[in-house]
């Protein structure tokens, strides 16, 4: 089969991925050169990597154009982390598959991403394996004043969380059931693990009020348990105040949900109003950072204690 | 066991990589939260990814040190092919492993790599997978006028390459044999295996004076093939003028030395020796860029012709 020499295919197959937003995102050689040529602004840039695994991070068997897709949606949800813009897409696979069709699947996958994020693909790399992996990079702008880190929440802030948690956990399950006639609210938790949104636009509204953010990739409480970590600083949550469905030691410790949970100070709070009837969502509150070494969970006037924090696949 | 946490693990062995390098690079934040963030300057950049698959691009029980190290010198060296200065790495590791060992030695490759080439780990990603693979982001400084593309040779450019061909897929075979007692030459096919020199003194050199650049890393025949394609031009290559050891097969189709093959415009050629001057090597022309639309090998007065043209795993 001559077609699948991986130069062919790279050329065939990944090269013009997002190319319509080359111009707009200042590359000035795409795909298909040793490396791509990008200009930059006044602004700084960030980067970040995310593997996607098969069975560990999706099933094995899932459409490759949303194996495709959700690793993009992953990788990307760093830089809204961050508060980012995002530039463009690096796209390293391991695939077990020699179908082109499923080479094309993949493609789809990630043009499709690249039209809903308005975002090119600058290059990329091929590679036959056992199992299927997908390595995503990211770059994004921010300036480093607005740059949302993990180290900077304060005593007193509000802890917020940018959506429902426990949705993706759900959709995993389903995906896996491979059950078809769904309701809408099960079509809802399916979409909401396969497509994850992706909070670009409410990073860049938070980099302006928040002390601190990260992306819930592993579970609220891990994730939370990073901030205040690197912040040296601890929390308390309240249960009846966290917005999730299923249980709550799903909602808790497994992540996939990829919203962003952040801290904002007392004195900014009023803001969380004004974006979120700009970006017409909701935004939760669900506690605050306290002077203690760790995550304490109120439900009503006790507290829950929890063995797993989050989500390790090196257990 | 509590160390194999993904975050610790990260922590531990992956945070301060190359990190006496961060502020010449320009890194404004390192690893540890969502994204790296970093500066730019007047330069543009340029970034390349590389996936190293064990089997593939090494064998499946090579050392870890070595894996990391020759994954983080195959994609630095497309900074080098493009004439780009090296800023910073990313480290994307998929292993089978749960010996801290077998980390604590993959952190150990890429360290000496950072000390080697004075490049700092701007972020990185691990994931649990059954077998090993490593996709390394680089990214390199270069202005877009000197950019070195692959598809720049013009009618009349002489083809260089900066060293010896064939050594490092004889250096592969002694490393599977795993013989002991190796001779001078043999110890340094293995290390040009092992530790392939990356050309960026070299690449940033020729930005000055080559038309077009390229590293070969499939293969003579394959990697000069993608200059001809993209420059549409061909090329007549002299086999007497060519230095490589082993079979002329294996040095003109078997990839790994990631020496540069170059065009430079006979204008330019009194350059050639002030470089070889400068960075006391050698540099070899092979042949020219001519009318014709495939590569023509000249062995005395006749020419040879050769059914692969270079290694691809995905036949």
């Amino acid at each position: 089969m001559k077609e699948s020499d991986e130069f062919s295919i790279l050329q065939k197959y990944f090269k013009n991925l997002g190319s319509q937003f080359l111009d707009s995102s200042g590359i000035l050689i795409g795909p298909g050169d040793d490396a791509g040529l990008f200009k930059t602004s006044n602004e700084d840039l960030i980067f970040s990597t995310d593997v996607s695994h098969s069975d560990i991070h999706f099933p094995k068997k899932l459409d490759p154009e949303l194996i495709a897709y959700r690793a993009c949606s992953v990788a990307a949800s760093d830089i809204a982390a961050c508060g980012g813009a995002l530039k463009w897409l690096s796209i390293s696979l391991v695939t077990p598959s020699k179908e082109l069709s499923w080479l094309a699947k993949f493609a789809k996958g990630i043009k499709l991403f690249t039209k809903d994020y308005r975002v090119p693909v600058l290059g990329g790399d091929l590679s036959r394996g056992k199992e299927c992996s997908v390595s995503v990079g990211v770059c994004g702008e921010v300036k480093k004043k607005y740059f949302l880190s993990r180290s900077g929440a304060k005593l007193g802030d509000s802890i917020y969380v940018s959506g429902f948690l426990g949705f993706s956990r759900i959709g995993l399950e389903i995906v896996k059931s491979k059950k078809n006639n769904l309701s809408a609210k099960e079509k809802r938790y399916k979409k909401k693990y396969l497509k994850p949104k992706v909070n670009l636009s409410l990073g860049q509204e938070l980099r302006k009020i928040a002390n601190s953010c990260i992306d819930i990739s592993d579970g609220l409480i891990g994730d939370l348990g990073h901030i205040c970590e690197q912040s040296k600083v601890g929390a308390e949550i309240d249960i009846e105040l966290i917005p999730y469905e299923g249980t709550y030691k799903n909602a808790l410790t497994w992540g996939d949900d990829y919203e962003l949970c952040f801290t904002v100070p007392k004195s900014k709070e009023k803001k969380i109003k004004i974006i979120e009837d700009k970006l017409k969502m909701k935004l939760y509150k669900i506690g605050e950072i306290i002077k203690i070494n760790n995550i304490r969970i109120k439900k009503g006037d006790s507290h829950l204690k929890m063995s797993q924090k989050s989500y390790n696949h090196f257990k």
